[in-house]
């Protein structure tokens, strides 16, 4: 297959100085409290800023699919968790990579487990992924029979180690406060610290393992938990703002857009920023209409990026083409051929399409 | 930067078949109405695809942007049209590629060309793009004044030739039934036609270029327009299903993804199929919940997909996992390690998120 690689505008840009700034405080709330930091590497999907985290001692890593795990193996690391459950078609790259790396793998349910666990001929890590209530994937924590099943079988199979609960809990990303965020953490260690202490006694090394952003940036105190897996705080982006992860000016990464033209009229800009830049995930604005990214002045001798323009941002994507409403009683605060920064809504889906072009600064 | 290259699961499947009977249709409606079919490339961004479109003699394509041009050109396609309007950082590849192939250039507005009309150094054919209602780019039809200046900018710089208006009409895009499509084509054709009338005293070898794949699939008679731009059609997808450019039997692409667990108390199955492959462009079902895409019976030895499954549709998407709801009262028509085909949503917003990973059948 011969592939088209992107080039020149529009590129992704990350801000390695913002970036170590979000680890470290990230790092540091896990050291203190002896905390194993195991970070999602799926948001940068980059051997660059997987590099970032060396200098806080990570040295154990989560990834979202086999080749992902590959990729960061072929690139050094050699502590990785798969944090997505095991199918069949699977498990001859599982087997290869556990060969050559510490790996671990996660089942989501008896059905799920059933039909691969036998067919895994290399030692491996295992979780049982639980559900606190993200609805998602993973067995209820108080379905005992179930769990007792999976261990039953887990147990069959040599290679399998039986590590822990892993849970991914999305219903923060609905959140809107740090103070909601508190309550559905409390909630979900309710479930897990319940579910740990009555395993606890057939395997005393279990540990739990929790990762999404809103808890990690929020939360001080991570009782209840052994190890944090979350990613999106590298970059941080809307999203994530909104819900009161972090501030705007920690966001890290941004697309740099060039700004094709200006409708005065319509109180409208067109930029060089579409679905397949910035993804089509968008939040609402306060009246209801669709928010795709916020732009931001972009000085581009030194690659820096200042706050968001006030009332400004993207209304609309097509493949290559982002519209941008501006507020029509002031004059648009950029001119045809000048360079923007958009701050991302999703920045995992954002820097997944520009991949191939992502550039650094700082 | 060093970059990860997807494999495995999921992939993306082509059908070369159905590829070559969209194809057909639109090229022989062409044909016979002596029309240019000048086909949109972003849609498959793949040298493969493109030389299906051999077989009808079409050797004159439009692309999204200079890296895309630069790709096919460097895959022997000599004849390409930008159709985004150009910026000031475009110029200088433009130059370099315009020295090789015939290369069409468009501007959309006097604030966009009179930024970059000076730095053209190479021959290019120049298009005004022009808006015919929806909104996104290009001067208004009946904004004469406008377009006179544009022409008398693109006479200063020699080595611009003025081809004609060209216009992309979205709004056929928000239709919802083929009756609706060829009211906003005659709306459409109403201003095209008063435009050509207009200068085509001063340029009589003016083209009008025009180019949405509902109006393509769904138009018998092309009055109006010189040159059909659209690309979609190729593949066609879910989208396109609803507005009436095609039968489900018509989408030429497909997501091949494995089934990882079934929920069937929740009526739910997760399936490797995420944000990252079929992209978050959704569709509305009857009862306003939203749709990702439709799953199909998979058949791995032929290679083939069925009819979607009744009542089975991905409910939500986050970056590598995919929710399918199906029907409570049946027994999910598939199993843990089954492949099925998601068609998606917009099969050019999904091949571009998996080009590095196509596969091509039959």
């Amino acid at each position: 297959m011969i592939q088209l690689k992107m080039s020149n505008f529009p590129y992704f840009l990350v801000d390695r100085t913002k970036c170590l700034n979000n680890i470290e405080a990230i790092a540091l709330k896990c050291k203190n409290q002896n905390i194993k930091l195991r970070p999602h590497f799926k948001t940068h999907q980059s051997v660059e800023v997987g590099e970032l985290f060396k200098k806080f001692d990570v040295s154990s890593i989560t990834v979202s699919s086999v080749d992902m795990a590959n990729f960061f193996a072929n690139n050094g690391w050699t502590d990785i968790t798969i944090a997505f459950p095991v199918y069949p078609q699977m498990a001859k790259s599982i087997n290869q990579l556990a060969a050559s790396v510490k790996l671990g793998i996660l089942f989501s349910s008896l059905k799920n487990l059933s039909k691969t666990y036998e067919l895994i001929t290399q030692k491996v890590d295992v979780y049982i992924e639980v559900d606190v209530g993200h609805g998602r994937s993973g067995v209820q924590t108080n379905n005992t029979r179930e769990i007792a099943m999976m261990l039953s079988f887990i147990e069959q199979n040599k290679n399998l180690s039986f590590r822990g609960f892993l849970t991914h809990d999305g219903q923060t990303y609905k959140a809107t406060s740090a103070t909601e965020v508190a309550r559905i953490y409390k909630r979900s260690m309710c479930q897990l610290g319940g579910l740990k202490q009555f395993w606890k006694e057939s395997y005393p090394d279990l540990i739990v393992s929790y990762g999404d952003t809103p808890s990690a940036s929020t939360i001080d105190d991570f009782w209840g938990i052994d190890e944090l897996r979350a990613g999106n705080f590298v970059y941080y982006d809307l999203m994530q703002n909104r819900i009161g992860s972090c501030g705007i000016q920690s966001i890290a990464a941004a697309l740099i857009a060039p700004v094709v033209d200006i409708n005065s009229s319509r109180a409208e800009a067109l930029i060089h920023a579409g679905a397949v830049h910035l993804s089509k995930e968008f939040i609402k604005n306060d009246d209801g209409s669709e928010c795709f990214g916020l732009l931001c002045p972009f000085n581009a001798s030194t690659q820096e990026w200042g706050k968001p323009f006030e009332n400004v941002y993207v209304k609309s994507l097509s493949q290559e083409h982002g519209v941008v409403a501006f507020d029509s009683v002031n004059i648009p605060p950029f001119a045809v051929g000048d360079l923007v920064a958009v701050l991302p809504i999703h920045s995992c889906l954002t820097a997944n399409l520009m991949r191939h072009c992502t550039q650094f600064v700082r």
